[in-house]
């Protein structure tokens, strides 16, 4: 139980930036998205991600690259629309 | 070292969501922010903060206090001025 409360949350707040993706592709309105936020937020991802790499826990692995990817695009396109 | 990665990964993510905390604050524009990705995403690190408190991790809880806090203000913002 404890385990699948663990692994729901981590789908959750990785399958999170999904939406947020859809809606800036579909809007392309960044002003409300802070730059700061996803700078650092991308930053300690993939911090997230070696460390995962580092203690060899595929869970933090995988988690953490797909919110790269997530966190990484709406970086991207807060550059290019902001 | 490898722990100081990961305590700086943890302090990143979680740090990183005041800007945009003080970013909506100011500018009052959510529309650029996606309901759905605040929605499920504070309900991930409720069910985080959960998981922490069941395994008695306090990095996990107090992570995950702060970003709920955090999180939570970005969603209560949205819902009131989206």
């Amino acid at each position: 139980m404890t385990t699948a409360i663990g692994l729901l949350a981590a789908l959750l707040t990785t399958a999170a930036f999904l939406p947020q993706v859809l809606h800036t592709l579909a809007t392309r309105d960044t002003r409300g998205i802070s730059l700061r936020m996803y700078v650092i937020f991308v930053a300690g991802v993939l911090l997230w991600l070696i460390y995962g790499l580092l203690v060899r826990d595929l869970p933090l692995i995988l988690a953490n690259a797909i919110t790269l990817l997530l966190a990484g695009a709406i970086l991207y396109l807060k550059l290019r629309h902001g």
